[in-house]
């Protein structure tokens, strides 16, 4: 096997998606991954139905679920305030599941990427989140600005972090260092 | 959505390994692939237990199958017969469960790239598949020439394909046009 590149980052929060008709998510002190995701958040599943973002399936159908969790960085979400003109951008606003600290580069991870937690779970990433309107209102409505909604599609472009998939369950916590492998090692 | 990449090809074989002890695989008229592969194959199952290529969790830890299906091209199986020397190595030796023709270089197509058959059914390419030593002995044996077990792992380097995942169940059909589908599209 190719020696994979490695690379080291914090978790700095853990996030759930559970409160009825809404993305945004809160913080948790202590979560378990489950194959097909975090339980009780709306993206949980190991098999998911095909949506907008997966036009080459009949709407509805059952596939595998690839975006059981979303994945944001800290330094791009500074990215996407800064172009906004505002202070901050939460995880939370963008329903991200994970944020992380110390690995800008995030939204640009191989798919097939491996990020591994102290516990011994483990993610693979599925590739680039391609950032959509929903977040943006969120962000209007916090900063009071009503224009920003239609600026964060833009702003938000190649910033936007990652979904993954549950390789391996296991306990993740805020704060633990996490390992980022990179392909080849399927 | 960004507007994904796309590219045709011709499945030109679906191959199964059901044979007890082996991972030599025999062709079928036709196929379902589930969610998990294709019953009866020696890699099916939705998940797995990890092995030698997955060295960052124990040995036996239940995690997702991501060696379903294996593929490789017509093409790149020229060029490793072409480099040993040899007539012909034939997919079933390396223990493919699809063969393609039409698309040559198909051991570097992406992780997240699509694979769309004419049922609907779908997979997921999840990266290179790195040649390991037992193919190589196959291939000697078919060829009546012991040296050429040594030389396969670097003869097919780049060259072995790749390995998939189920991602939309149905029929799979020798002699059907593919669509191959490039990133991005979670």
């Amino acid at each position: 096997m190719a020696k994979a590149k490695e690379s080291g980052a914090v978790l700095s929060a853990v996030l759930i998606a559970d409160q009825e008709g809404s993305f945004i998510t809160r913080e948790l002190d202590l979560a378990e991954l489950q194959f097909g995701g975090l339980p009780g958040d709306r993206h949980f599943g190991v098999t998911s139905r095909a949506d907008v973002r997966q036009p080459m399936y009949p709407r509805g159908t059952e596939i595998m679920n690839r975006r059981q969790i979303s994945i944001v960085s800290e330094e791009e979400c500074e990215q996407i305030a800064a172009a906004l003109g505002i202070e901050k951008v939460l995880p939370q606003w963008l329903g991200a599941n994970m944020a992380v600290r110390g690995f800008e580069e995030l939204t640009h991870l191989p798919a097939g990427s491996r990020i591994l937690f102290s516990s011994g779970a483990g993610l693979i990433c599925e590739g680039e989140n391609e950032p959509c309107v929903f977040p943006g209102k969120v962000i209007a409505e916090h900063s009071g600005n009503p224009k920003l909604a239609a600026k964060f599609v833009k702003a938000a472009w190649k910033r936007r972090g990652i979904v993954a998939s549950v390789e391996c369950p296991g306990l993740v916590q805020p704060g633990e260092t996490i390992r980022i492998l990179f392909p080849p090692a399927t």
